[in-house]
C-alpha cells in the first residue's frame, strides 16, 4: 500500500446533506488521487508520511460548478438587463459565433481556465460551442490546466442564427467524433453531450443525441424550464408533449445515463417526480435566474422529493464565477422563497449550500466533493489570515465567513485528484 | 478664483435617474472642494491647470451608503441565516454591548473605516451604539481618515437586552451632548439622530429626539417596517397608531429634518404616500433583506410615488460593504419584484442603481454624488485594466462590468471634497 503524502489543518465539509464534519488541526491522508482517510492524529502507520502543513488555514473540497457556457466568459457582467430569449439573441448568439475561429477560441478559454483556478472551482460541466475544433481545444486545455471537467460540444439545429445553425446530420457526426476520440483521451476531462435546449434542437437531432449517449455511455447536459417564454415556445414546438421534461424524456435524453439539467426554475410536480424518478441532476444558477429575471427555483421542493441537486455560476448570465457569490445568492434567494411560498419551503442554509457546491455536484463526477475513503483528493487551502477577526471564530464560522466576504485570495492552494495544481498559463 | 487642478479620464456619472452622462478622455476641473465642472477639452481659462491624468481608466462619483451599523462589522460575514429578531437577540445586541469599552470599539471602528475607504465608500450613514464615547471617537475618526459620515449613537430604552437599555433621560441627555459637541466640529462629519426603531424606543424617548432634532437642526436616522414580526410588534406597541410610518410622524421623526428610514420593505400605500410628501429617504439595502428573510421591498413603486431613495449595505445583516454589490443585488430583486407584481412593477437598471448609490443618496449630503458644478469632488478611479477584454467596451459597458465583476483591487484611487484619501492607518 502506497500512501503518498497528507496535508494537516482545519478540515471541515459535509459528507451528509446539512451537516459539516470538522477535524480541527486534523490530517488527510491522500494515496495516489484518492482520500484515504481523515484522522485526528496520525497513528504509527503513516509515521513515515510526509506532512504539509497548512498551520491555521481550512481545507474543504474543491467547488464543484456543474453549469457555465465557456464560451460566453468574455461577456461577464455585460448586458445583464435582459429576459433569456432577447438575451440570447442580442449578446450570446452574436459571441459564440466567434468560436468558428479557434485563435479567438484559444485567448478566451486559456483566461477563463485560469479564472476557474482561480476561484478554486476544480470540477465544472461546460457548454462550449457548436464548433468541433474549438470544442476539442477547451478540453485539451483543461487537461493540461489540470483542472477536471465535463465539456460539451453544442447542438443546434433550429430556431438559431444562421451562423449557429447546423445541419444535424452535420451536428451529429462532429458530436460522435469528439465522444470516440475523447471518451478515453483524458482521466479528469470527459465530453458531454449537450443539446442546448428543446427550442434549437429538432426532435430527429435530440433523438440521435439521445442513442450517441447511449452507444458511448456519455452523460448529457442541457437546459430545463428556465423562463416562461421558454416554456410557452416549447409548448408550441411541441404541442402534444405534457411538458417540457417530457420533451426530453420521449428522446431518450433524460437520465437513462447521467444527466444535468440546468435551472427548472417553473418545473412542475409531474415534471419533479419525473426528474427524481430518472436521478437527473439539476444545476441550480440562482445568479442568473436572478440577472435574467427567470425566476426563483423551487429547490427545497426539489430535495424533498429526492432530485439531485449540484450549483451553476451559469455564466455569463451569472455574473460571477466563484462559487461562494453562488452560495450566497443561493441562500438569499431561498430565504425569497420561503416567504414566496408562505413559509413553507424552509429556507436553505449554509451548510446544505456548501454540501451543494461540493459533493451534491461532485456526485456527477463519482466519487467527489468530500473527504470521505475513496473519494478523489479535491481540496482548497483557504487562508483567512488576512479578515478582521475581533472574536474566537468557530471552523463552521470562519467557512461561513469566507462564504460570505471572502475572494480568491483567501484561496492559496489547490489540489485536484492529489495532485497540486499550479496556475495555468495564458495561450496555452 | 482660484483653480486648483483637474483630473483627466473616462468620466461617467448620472445627473439624472437612469441616465449616464459621459465624457471620454474628458476633465473635471476641482475648485476647492468642489466640482467646477466638466469638460472635453480644457480651454485657455485652465492652460495653467495641474492636471492628473488616470489614462484609460474610468472617474466616477465616491460610493454613498445610507444605511450601516459599524458596530456590527465584527459579525460581517456571521449568522446570516436568522430572521431580524432571533438576530438581533443572538448576534447583534451581544456584539454591540461590548462598546461601552472604548479600546475595542477603537479597534473595530478603524479596521470598519479601513475597509470602507477600501471599497471607495466616500460618504456613509453609521448607527454606532447606545454608547456616547464610543460614539464621538467614531466620529473623531472618520474626521481624521477623511472620510464623510452621519454618525449616530443609537438611542434604546425599552425591549432591549439589559447592558443596552438606557434610561429615557440618560439617551436625551447623552445625544445633546453629541449634538451640542459635534454639530460644527467637523465639515464632513456630523452627528444624527438615531432612534434604534419603533419597538425599542419608548413614545417619550421618541419625542424628545424629534425635539432635540429640530433645536440642533440634526438630521435623523431609523429603520421601518423591514420584517413582518417587528410590525406586528409596534402594532401591538401603538394600536391607536394607523401604521409604522404613523408612529414615527407622530412623534416628530419624520421629515421635519432631513430623515433616512432603512428598509421600507412592507410598506403599504398610504405609508408611501406620507413617506412621499414628508421628503423622507429610503435607505435600500437588498442584501440585508435577503440575508434575513425580510423581504422585497417595492423600489420601484417608491420611486414612482417620487419617494427619495439610496442605497444602504446595512452590515452585518448585509454581508458586503462593496456598493457595486449592493447595486448588483439591487437589480436582482427588483427583477425578481418584477415577476412578483405580475410584471408590472419594472427593474431597475444599472443606470437608475448606479443614481441611487451615488447621486440618489447623496443628496442627503447636500450636492453630493455627481459631477455637475457646485457638487463636492467625491470620486474613484476606477481601473479595470486587469479585466480580461476580448473586444471594444464602451465606457458604459466597463462601468456595469466593473460593478458586475469588480472589487476593491479596481479601485486606484478615493477623492472626498476635492481632497485625495490616502488609506487608512489601523488604530488610530
Amino acid at each position: 500500500m502506497r500512501i503518498d503524502y497528507a496535508v494537516k489543518g482545519n478540515i471541515i465539509f459535509t459528507k451528509v446533506f446539512g451537516k459539516y464534519e470538522v477535524i480541527r488541526n486534523g490530517y488527510i491522508v491522500v494515496q495516489g488521487n484518492l482520500v484515504k482517510g481523515v484522522y485526528k492524529k496520525l497513528n504509527e502507520e503513516f509515521s513515515d508520511l510526509k506532512v504539509i502543513d497548512y498551520g491555521n488555514a481550512m481545507i474543504i473540497p474543491g467547488f464543484v460548478d456543474i453549469h457555465l457556457h465557456a464560451s460566453q466568459f468574455a461577456n461577464l457582467g455585460l448586458g445583464v438587463d435582459k429576459e433569456l430569449m432577447p438575451w440570447l439573441e442580442e449578446y450570446t448568439f452574436p459571441e459564440e459565433a466567434k468560436y468558428v475561429d479557434i485563435s479567438y477560441a484559444k485567448k478566451v478559454y486559456s483566461s477563463l481556465i485560469k479564472e476557474l483556478w482561480k476561484f478554486g472551482t476544480t470540477r465544472s460541466c461546460v457548454f462550449a460551442t457548436i464548433h468541433k475544433d474549438s470544442t476539442k481545444l477547451l478540453m485539451d486545455m483543461f487537461a493540461k490546466a489540470g483542472l477536471s471537467a465535463y465539456v460539451g460540444k453544442v447542438n443546434m439545429d433550429r430556431n438559431s442564427p444562421q451562423d449557429l445553425t447546423e445541419r444535424a446530420v452535420d451536428s451529429i457526426r462532429d458530436t460522435e467524433e469528439i465522444l470516440k476520440e475523447y471518451s478515453s483521451k483524458y482521466e479528469l476531462v470527459k465530453p458531454i453531450v449537450t443539446p442546448r435546449f428543446v427550442p434549437s434542437c429538432s426532435s430527429d437531432l435530440l433523438k440521435n443525441l439521445g442513442i450517441l449517449a447511449k452507444k458511448y455511455n456519455a452523460p448529457i447536459q442541457s437546459h430545463l424550464s428556465e423562463n416562461y417564454d421558454e416554456i410557452n415556445f416549447v409548448k408550441e414546438l411541441h404541442p402534444n408533449c405534457k411538458n417540457y421534461t417530457g420533451v426530453y424524456n420521449e428522446v431518450g435524453l433524460l437520465g437513462d445515463v447521467p444527466t444535468i439539467m440546468a435551472h427548472c426554475v417553473l418545473v412542475d410536480a409531474d415534471e419533479i417526480e419525473l426528474l427524481a424518478r430518472k436521478k437527473v441532476f439539476i444545476a441550480h444558477c440562482p445568479s442568473s435566474n436572478c440577472n435574467l429575471a427567470s425566476g426563483n427555483a423551487p429547490i427545497r421542493r426539489l430535495l424533498k422529493k429526492a432530485v439531485k441537486v449540484g450549483l451553476g455560476s451559469d455564466i455569463s448570465a451569472g455574473n460571477s464565477l466563484a462559487m461562494m457569490d453562488i452560495i450566497v445568492n443561493a441562500a438569499q434567494v431561498s430565504n425569497m422563497k420561503w416567504i414566496e411560498s408562505g413559509r413553507v419551503d424552509k429556507p436553505l442554509n449554509i451548510s446544505e449550500l456548501f454540501y451543494l457546491a461540493t459533493k451534491g455536484g461532485g456526485e456527477f463526477f463519482g466519487k467527489v466533493g468530500s473527504f470521505e475513503e475513496g473519494y478523489a483528493f479535491d481540496a482548497l487551502v483557504i487562508d483567512d489570515s488576512s479578515m478582521p477577526t475581533f472574536k474566537t471564530l468557530s471552523i463552521e464560522e470562519r467557512l461561513q465567513r469566507f462564504i460570505y466576504t471572502g475572494d480568491d485570495r483567501n484561496i492559496k492552494v489547490r489540489y485536484v485528484a492529489g495532485r497540486e495544481i499550479e496556475e495555468p498559463e495564458y495561450y496555452f
